[in-house]
């Protein structure tokens, strides 16, 4: 089957899927379940659950069995954006080609909606045994997804880009950016390979090579991400462009644009690498790196 | 014991364990966490661990198991007392008689330092069973925490509590009143005391009987609180008091001062009432529901 196709098969999945777990917008009170649902159904890509969805299928497990918690990845990036879209944060006006939540639906209600949703995934993650995952692992699961999100990681990242931006940029070394970014954008999505290598039980080694997998795919797509801010305009990106213009800290801004390409490149191969112990059978999860890596917006 | 000296004991417990828990102030990104630690320590009573950690001496249980469960609901707690003080909800400038978290640290670590703490309470209940707690029994903990303080509970109070203030009071039913509250206080405290009986492995009678005492103890907690803001000065309180001046909904303001108090001790009364079926056994927490309406701050 094509990428774009599996690519959209998880997507119709996860997005039927999330349309049951969140409340309706009758539901009280509905200005935070219509922000909620606003922000969700905004037209993410579902990177994360495809990776997760993609991970659990090639480790052997059945992806039924973690669609819930692919749901509840995709609810704590809603969350993410939610939150660092604030006018406290990165003050952004547009996400996804539409005003952001608090523009929306007001501050308040943002920053309330965020917490909801993050609230969400884990009753969500609390509820993986009626899916058939065994509860010790969807224990196992809810740890990794909250340390990973945690202030030892995205939440973390998230602060150390807020006081980063508020110094000089050429103050700050490549090695803080990696650190940053690892925390900000790689840890979310190296738990959803996790948490798909768990859910399918599988052996160490291929958890392992997960994992790994995970670590370097996180920061190629940040490096892409970056690239594509660079490079994209506000239209096809849907969302305010120009971070590095912001002083934020950005690859293209510390090795420059063509060093950044190679290195998201090199990072896509090296992750690629860890797929070996799968075989052939990891053919969608390797075309899935390269798309994250080569894609447009 | 004396119920204050009981008290003391377990609030030692908590703090020793919330310690433990919480990431040091040296630890990346130090402003996180020590604006984290600086909300979390600043003093709070403890009162949600207490009877978390009652209800599940009384149902026959081992208190050990339950305090990382009453950890994270402190924790929960106060993340939703630093998201409730930010200058977009309740803009409130004191808390616990020092500057609230956004005053100190600055809104984005403070709204950032909620995430995290709500986050950590999550990580923590994942690991319920390294304290001996069956795996089916810490998600069941899990999920009712979790949908207790999401947008059907806790978030969805603090939301409706925002709406009503930005309408006229007077527009608003006694109704609202008590919807608004049971979800915004009641559903966290009714969640710990049936967290206490889940950890317990109580036999469902108990654990009817302990969810029913939270339902009205809940209610009871918040009209004493609403009574104490009238009553209270900012001294004695130490937080920003005037919750009726700022517009918001409080019992005395469409009720009386008078017939709030009664509401109090009813209330209270209504909530011991549930305790019968545990005897004797329940003096402790029977004291606790009394202190809560009687508390003077």
């Amino acid at each position: 089957m094509e990428l774009r196709e599996r690519l959209g098969e998880w997507r119709a999945l996860v997005e039927q899927a999330l349309e049951r777990y969140l409340p309706t917008e009758e539901d009280e009170p509905t200005a935070l379940h219509r922000a909620m649902r606003y922000s969700v159904f905004a037209g993410g890509k579902r990177v994360r659950p495809a990776l997760l969805l993609e991970a659990c299928a090639v480790a052997g497990g059945n992806p039924m069995q973690g669609l819930p918690a692919a749901c509840a990845v995709e609810l704590i990036h809603t969350y993410s954006l939610i939150h660092d879209d604030l006018p406290c944060m990165d003050d952004a006006d547009t996400r996804r080609g539409k005003p952001t939540c608090h523009k929306a639906f007001g501050e308040a209600v943002a920053v309330l909606a965020g917490d909801a949703l993050l609230t969400l995934a884990f009753e969500i993650l609390a509820e993986l045994p009626a899916s058939g995952v065994d509860p010790t692992i969807a224990l196992r699961v809810t740890q990794t997804i909250a340390h990973a999100v945690g202030s030892l990681g995205m939440v973390g990242g998230q602060t150390l880009d807020i006081l980063y931006a508020a110094e000089q940029n050429d103050a700050l070394t490549l090695e803080q950016l990696y650190t940053m970014h690892s925390l900000k954008t790689g840890r979310l999505i190296q738990a959803a390979l996790e948490a798909g290598g768990l859910i399918a039980d599988a052996p160490l080694a291929k958890q392992r090579a997960l994992r790994e997998f995970g670590r370097h795919i996180g920061l190629a797509f940040q490096v892409a991400d970056d690239l594509l801010d660079v490079e994209g305009t506000e239209q096809s990106l849907g969302k305010t462009t120009g971070d590095a213009a912001k002083g934020k800290l950005t690859f293209p801004a510390v090795l420059g644009v063509e060093a950044s390409r190679a290195l998201a490149q090199q990072t896509a191969a090296k992750a690629v690498e860890q797929l070996a112990v799968f075989g052939d059978e990891a053919d969608a999860l390797r075309q899935l790196a390269w798309f994250v890596v080569n894609r447009k917006m």
